[in-house]
């Protein structure tokens, strides 16, 4: 099973500490969060497995960490200064902003009934653009309104990768075909963000950039469509919460030849099903657009766009072939938030037990969890047993997370690591003491088995790499 | 030996791919920089070890990743807003602008001469106060201007933390002392940026507040000094090129009732001792300024400081002792940035090979080192060679992070993975067909070592975990 809704996972992120509003204490900041202890931890080991996979177990991609500022003409190249924009209403009546392509979703605020812009006291102006980006001022200029020293906070981390190509292909000695990663934060001043972590200003993006010959490139970005289904089925997250949605000509960005998102049931309670799909990555064929606008005047394919602020051309040269061209590239661009929401759900299960009580189990996979295993101490007041605990705690510890916790009788204890994950549970008691044995208990199954201490490490090893 | 000055080090990081300047193709963005695929793996090791060795292998401390945009009480109430801000001077002569209390380290810009506020033809209007804070707008409004969606990109970590103390202590069940942790992106509006990452706009903290009973403070605070100490030890650094540094009341912060900063010997070229040395972390006894400050209306001190915006009540009642107070905190605060600075310049090695070439060695501790092991074939034409180096590095990856290499020829092959601080090469010739072992070279010593495949992964880990 996978949670029945979103509110599910917002509640008990919340309690256990996964995720809390942003700013809480002082009235929050519409729509932004915190992450906790486990929810960093969560984090973390998405960012990490994304990073094994594509950085170090494969031979053809380097990793990359660009500035969240960059200079401004970065963005004027990118076209998002002119086009990254949403077209906005304000309503002279009640006063709201609205997107107009959404105006059939939102309430007026005058009396919160669903009629904006099409109730009858609703007087709407003429839509205008809102550009996404956020907008600073670096320096010590006179004012906010230096245009000479506006910069952005970057929409997306692919433009730092791209600017980059030179002094990557440089100092690598690559050939084609290649990659570059990147993780790290981007921010869109999204008028409507909301749907918990879904939706925020700030968000942790996994972006990378993969440069090929033109001709390589529809098969190319169709094994990473393949290949990110099968990096989320290792995630835990099943396939019939997955669906491929491939956009139409008319959603198409204007640079793309192809792009397919890949989409997760973030909905599962609404009654039309295409309605409870939405986006969780996208795998674009994004042709040459990147590499020629940031090159010193070239021309684009329509031979009009030129670039006299470019230092570099950012074209490539095959000895093979001895041609010089301009590579294509496949860009895989999923959300750290929006994966933890979907393996979040996905884990999320709940199982009654013999009391008839129900109970949260996070089916999270192994290698996700934040607690790998938990060891409790069965007589908190025993000192003997306590220090046995701590010992397998700090045993343990360098081959995976360990955690002890005395916070409770044993029940809660568990009920407890179920419900953020935890894999298994070793409990020491007055046995252990006699027997050098612990007690290990499997979160999914609730199945106890007694386990000699001098192989609990190997036990464990070897159960949490299943 | 360490590098005899940063350009030496800016220039094997742009070379070899660690470190390149931000937006390069357009002109640069005053001491911006991105990090090539060296540089972050390199940062990620650092980071990792740190998160390691406070938040996994203690058991008193919390992870947390709070956002950089908070709402604006947040710097409003931790006393940002009004106080974090460098006296600006500019000059009507040249139209230089210039930090106060710097003035006599700056050039003139007219005639690039030193004379800058003092110069003949300098006329100085009175210093005012520049905020360092990067300002923002949240949300779909009309202009800049209106303040009530002005928002701050965080100067750092630590208020994500304060006001997240209700929430971790509630969800974690902790008693004091406890710490919270967190690594993240802050940033600074410096009017002088420079020294490569030294001093960067945009830059990475590593903070951590740890929460105690204010008479255990001092004695914590000195724990956490002789730490951090041990910890760089653990990252490679000379202590002979660290140096405590008390500071005094004079420059302590308002808040703050002792600081200890650890410096670090940047500037070796310099004669005057004293000025080798610049900040390399902080590590302060903040009192219990930050709990009170972001409570509702609590008193600070002086019985001051209101603060009516708050919603909560950060003081920790101990059921042990029926109190209730605001617990102080000491916080070490270290720059991921400095960090790795400071180990790219310690691990900088100079050596020379028979035929008296002098050759870069960067002996990083192989904790650090962005790649393990290189696996390297003697001759890349042929296939059984090629095949085997292959399958040895998918063999070894899991365990360590390791390459395949065949760009060049042996030596180069050697030169260049010592300079990139690779602490073990592996080649592999047309003898490890019949005898299946390859040549094991060290980095630091240039010995080289038969040894068996079958043995391989054993011998590479227990050299490494040296």
């Amino acid at each position: 099973m996978s949670a029945p809704n979103i509110e599910t996972i917002v509640s008990l992120a919340k309690r256990r500490g996964f995720v809390f509003p942003a700013s809480e204490i002082y009235g929050g900041l519409g729509s932004s969060w915190d992450y906790g202890s486990l929810g960093v931890e969560l984090a973390n080991n998405i960012k990490q497995s994304w990073w094994r996979w594509l950085v170090h177990e494969r031979d053809d991609i380097e990793g990359l960490d660009s500035s969240i500022i960059q200079n401004r003409l970065v963005w004027k190249y990118s076209g998002h200064e002119a086009t990254f924009s949403d077209p906005l209403v304000d309503c002279r009546t009640c006063k709201g902003r609205f997107r107009l392509d959404k105006l059939q979703d939102v309430n007026c605020p005058k009396d919160n009934a669903h009629h904006a812009g099409s109730g009858k006291e609703c007087d709407l102006t003429e839509p205008r653009e809102f550009n996404l980006m956020f907008r600073t001022t670096v320096g010590a200029v006179s004012s906010d309104e230096d245009e000479s020293a506006l910069a952005y906070l970057r929409p997306e981390t692919a433009q730092g990768i791209f600017i980059n190509f030179g002094n990557v292909l440089n100092t690598s000695r690559r050939k084609l075909p290649f990659g570059i990663a990147q993780i790290g934060k981007a921010f869109r001043n999204e008028v409507t963000p909301g749907n918990f972590i879904f939706r925020t200003r700030e968000f942790e993006q996994m972006e990378m950039e993969y440069f090929c010959r033109p001709e390589d490139a529809p098969r190319i970005h169709q094994e990473f469509i393949d290949g990110f289904l099968e990096w989320f089925d290792s995630l835990g997250i099943s396939r019939e919460n997955l669906k491929l949605y491939e956009q139409s000509p008319e959603e198409l960005a204007h640079y793309a030849q192809r792009t397919v998102d890949i989409l997760y049931r973030y909905f599962p309670e609404r009654d039309d099903e295409d309605k409870q799909f939405d986006e969780l990555m996208g795998i674009a064929n994004r042709t040459d657009f990147d590499l020629r606008t940031h090159s010193k005047k070239p021309e684009d394919r329509e031979g009009k766009r030129l670039n006299s602020d470019s230092t570099d051309d950012l074209s490539y040269f095959d000895p093979a072939t001895n041609e010089r061209f301009y590579p294509y590239v496949i860009e895989p661009a999923a959300g750290v938030n929006r994966t933890i929401l979907a393996v979040l759900m996905d884990a999320y299960t709940e199982k009654t037990n013999e009391k008839g009580e129900v109970r949260v189990i996070l089916k999270l996979k192994p290698e996700l969890a934040p607690i790998k295993v938990a060891v409790l101490p069965l007589a908190k007041n025993k000192p003997e047993i306590v220090a046995l605990a701590k010992q397998l705690k700090k045993d343990l510890l360098p081959a995976m997370r360990t955690v002890y916790d005395d916070t409770g009788g044993i029940g809660k204890l568990y009920a407890r690591q179920d419900e953020i994950g935890t894999p298994f549970c070793v409990t020491v008691d007055h046995e252990s003491l006699e027997d050098n044995a612990v007690t290990v208990r499997d979160r999914d199954t609730w199945a106890q088995e007694r386990v000699s201490i001098s192989e609990l490490k190997k036990y464990l090893q070897e159960r949490l790499s299943k």
